[in-house]
């Protein structure tokens, strides 16, 4: 006899509880709102998430997931192919989009360099991105990766491999977030944002 | 162009998100984890939602979810089936087992008396429950419905019916906090409430 009185809402418990962030708890309380719903509710459910995982693709350009070989941003005529924003994952282009500031392409790296993680420039999309410089006609590169030691290590890696050819290497400013107090900003952050002051009519 | 640059990942989101709990940011994060993850993590996540939707049944006895037409404990003929705790739901079934402290069966309401949720008697299995006393040999009932304004009103909704039965009707001390679900409650609290369970009429 198991815990649950059910093989059946045990394997899918078991399985929901393998999602980051899901215990045990919330997964019987998901399972036993899935046996309250509708079955087409579970089969929508679980038949999307087995397409998604055997039909998605990654973009043979900018190495972003994608439902055909190249993705709609990369296919969309209407972006600027010349500025190319190099973010860390999926989730980056998509806060990035969130903007409506940018009107690019990507590349994504599938990761940041972190030898605590055993994630070395190999494992990540960085020949692609040097590939794609001396294929495309790139003229600037902004640098997107999180404000993080890895972060910074992966953009300057990336730096020295790029700045030998005729392009421009930016990266996002950082500085006091929109709305935040001062006093409560952490003094590294608002240290750098007084060194990259900018005349006030420009902003 | 949607979101989210694929309408396969657009799609496993909006079916993620529709889980209690489970906002658009967490459905994204835990779809991004679907994708790293090999395809067998999808595909037994996926397999097991909707298997465990199409096949789960409720007991004929008690009704519990059960994979069988009668579940697991009213089949185990090493339980006291004299002895029936009544409760609202699945759930508190496994809260109960938890414990380790009950040897009887079960009878699953499915629900508790909630007018504001227009939930009412006929609702629940509670003339189920009376065709049990009268069938089976059922010495003592144990009402195990939450401490709170509807689960008191069930528990005395109940009484009143089955107290002209030749059957002792108690219910679980309350040495769990009013207000609290059983759920939540730890076992030996839990455990502790069913072994000073006091009678109906002296509470």
């Amino acid at each position: 006899m198991n815990e649950y009185s059910s093989r059946l809402l045990e394997t899918a418990v078991n399985e929901l509880s393998r999602l980051p962030g899901i215990g045990k708890k919330t997964a019987l309380r998901l399972a036993l709102h899935i046996l309250r719903e509708d079955k087409s509710f579970a089969s929508n459910l679980g038949g999307s998430i087995v397409k998604m995982r055997n039909e998605i693709l990654f973009c043979a350009k900018c190495n972003n997931i994608s439902d055909d070989n190249i993705c709609g941003i990369c296919s969309n005529h209407k972006r600027n192919e010349n500025l190319v924003c190099v973010v860390e994952n999926t989730q980056d282009v998509i806060a990035v989009e969130n903007t409506s500031q940018f009107n690019g392409i990507y590349h994504v790296l599938g990761g940041i360099i972190s030898p605590i993680d055993g994630i070395g420039p190999n494992d990540l999309s960085i020949s692609k991105l040097i590939k794609r410089i001396n294929e495309e006609e790139i003229k600037e590169i902004i640098l997107a990766l999180p404000s993080t030691v890895e972060g910074d290590t992966t953009s300057f890696y990336i730096y020295k491999l790029v700045k030998e050819f005729d392009i421009e290497v930016t990266t996002i400013a950082k500085g006091i977030s929109i709305g935040e107090e001062l006093e409560y900003a952490d003094e590294i952050t608002l240290g750098r944002s007084i060194i990259n002051r900018l005349p006030f009519d420009k902003i």
